[in-house]
């Protein structure tokens, strides 16, 4: 319980500050590299160069079969997490963006949520008071707009949110702003059997809905932070519903434990962002195969964002640390991928 | 908090009462039906029949494209029960003799068991001062069998009960006893593009080591009840930690919240045995696909137990009331199986 208690602090401080003090992308003097594609390549949008080949040799070895990497197929397990691995997380996390829009949707039949202060600023386009209003104040925004709803509602307003809310700075879905280069890492894995998975920090009943149509992963190997259910039986219906109450938080050591608690096998890939992988890279690298720990450096400023140390969301210090002392493989977006957006030209 | 401890406490309670009172197996006068096979039948093990044929239709429809009961495959998900579904739960459930089992394995490098009257009673062969000590005495047993200890180490614990500990009345490995006509059903629904999971009120850790060997499941699909765990790095290598603290209950209305947890669909095919699975067959029921419930009858006192209102392990009752207002299928193991094991003749 003081575990949970203390990463669910840790997971609503970054949250807070993301909403007290919203990151500020760094400057960069040059665009990205060319496109290079090449018929029947597995990796289409990765430049060639020694990412590309740490990825593409480890798969050749891990089912070269009689080879000493051979990685029998039940143990090829691949997790991944989503928020600034697989989609963008600037300037926010954009499940708080799907929180504020939620909340106004909800709002046409809860006018209790005006009389809130808090909830009526955010509805008004006015953040001030959540700001204000510390922790307390969002976990009072993520309450209500996440929870006291029976999971088949908050499933529908997660697709409806998914089929027309639009990322700003790119001006398309945000179910289309997705790496394609990971999009294509993921295929490719799965090419050669190995399951993936995603373990993220983001809900999983907010990334259910959306992931098998953007990344092609079903729902039960979507691993993320969840909280208490309810069942009922109404009118001869079992209803589920969200309720509140100390949720799991699958970040940090919590992804290793989610990983243990759900899949019940060490992954032997795994592909990640920030400090919050750190422990379910660690976890990847005491596998007793060879495995490959792939952390996505943002180091774009013009197609996507730049920043690593300073930033509140995707803070990346101590991995990279450990990456250097354990040749985990650090993916230069800038350089080693040629588009980074499917819509990029 | 107060379902779970609710669900604890039932699941205890029920526990509990296999220890203090052992099921009377009710006698029968008739032995089972002879064997019949059939080229390419797939459900060899099964006699022709209703029961048979409801499971063929159902598969059919399922997989008939353009039909109007047609399944996508993404959406083909399959969940069976264990104890008393896949294998027995008499006169005990199985985890109980390996919680007894693991003691024993644990007592030698554990000496203060020895100053515990309870456990040392459990030691000795014993179990009377277990009995007194109700509920308390019988998570003492659990939690001195199955935590404080890392999680590797209690799945190879597990490993090596399930490679050596035999059933009394059967004389073979417990996972061997398990039974065929149902080994042969996920096997069929595997066959037609069905995900298989197992969703049992047993401990998820105590399954995963041999469920894959024994019925072709991986632990990614074996949802079971669970505890707290710990994550440390010791010596520079992560260990999770099995720790006392709530568990979740994977039993009765516990199920279709854990389907809804690790799983995120509504099943189309439940297989249950109790009561314990009436909740889960509910949810399956509410599926917008035609789904299929089926109810593993205990009617055969010659060849395995017969047992359901009268027995403190697989209680059945009101489930076989539902039944018929819902059209589920009640199989009836003396006459619907024409071999319970695959070892027998």
């Amino acid at each position: 319980m003081k575990v949970k208690t203390q990463l669910g602090l840790l997971a609503l401080t970054v949250m807070a500050n993301f909403v007290f003090s919203c990151n500020e992308p760094q400057p960069e003097t040059e665009s990205g590299s060319g496109v290079s594609t090449v018929v029947a390549d597995p990796l289409p949008s990765w430049n060639e160069g020694a990412s590309k080949k740490s990825i593409i040799d480890f798969v050749n070895d891990a089912t070269k079969e009689g080879g000493s990497d051979f990685i029998p197929v039940e143990d090829r397990i691949a997790v991944f997490d989503n928020d600034g691995t697989l989609w963008p997380e600037q300037p926010v996390p954009n499940q708080l963006m799907f929180a504020i829009d939620n909340l106004r949707a909800f709002a046409l039949t809860h006018p209790e949520f005006q009389k809130d202060a808090v909830l009526k600023g955010v509805l008004d386009g006015d953040i001030g008071l959540l700001k204000k209003a510390g922790i307390p104040g969002l976990l009072k925004l993520i309450n209500a707009s996440h929870n006291n709803q029976t999971e088949a509602a908050f499933s529908r307003a997660v697709l409806n949110w998914a089929d027309t809310a639009k990322d700003k700075k790119f001006g398309k879905l945000y179910k289309e702003v997705i790496y394609q280069p990971m999009v294509e890492l993921l295929n490719y894995l799965r090419a050669h059997d190995f399951k993936t998975f995603i373990v993220s920090g983001g809900g999983a009943d907010f990334m259910r809905p959306w992931c098998e149509e953007a990344y092609g992963i079903p729902p039960y190997q979507v691993i993320g932070s969840y909280g208490e259910l309810r069942y009922d039986v109404v009118d001869g219906k079992p209803v589920i519903t969200k309720v509140a109450g100390e949720p799991f938080i699958d970040d940090k050591t919590g992804k290793p434990l989610a990983i243990h608690r759900f899949i019940g096998k060490v992954p032997v890939f795994c592909a990640g962002n920030s400090d919050g992988d750190q422990a379910m890279m660690q976890y990847t690298s005491s596998s007793k195969y060879k495995s490959l720990c792939l952390i996505v450096h943002h180091t774009d400023s013009v197609r996507e964002y730049r920043y690593d140390l300073k930033t509140l969301s995707g803070h990346l210090e101590t991995t990279l640390v450990e990456a250097k002392e354990k040749n985990w493989l650090v993916v230069d977006m800038k350089n080693d991928f040629n588009r980074i957006f499917l819509f990029d030209k």
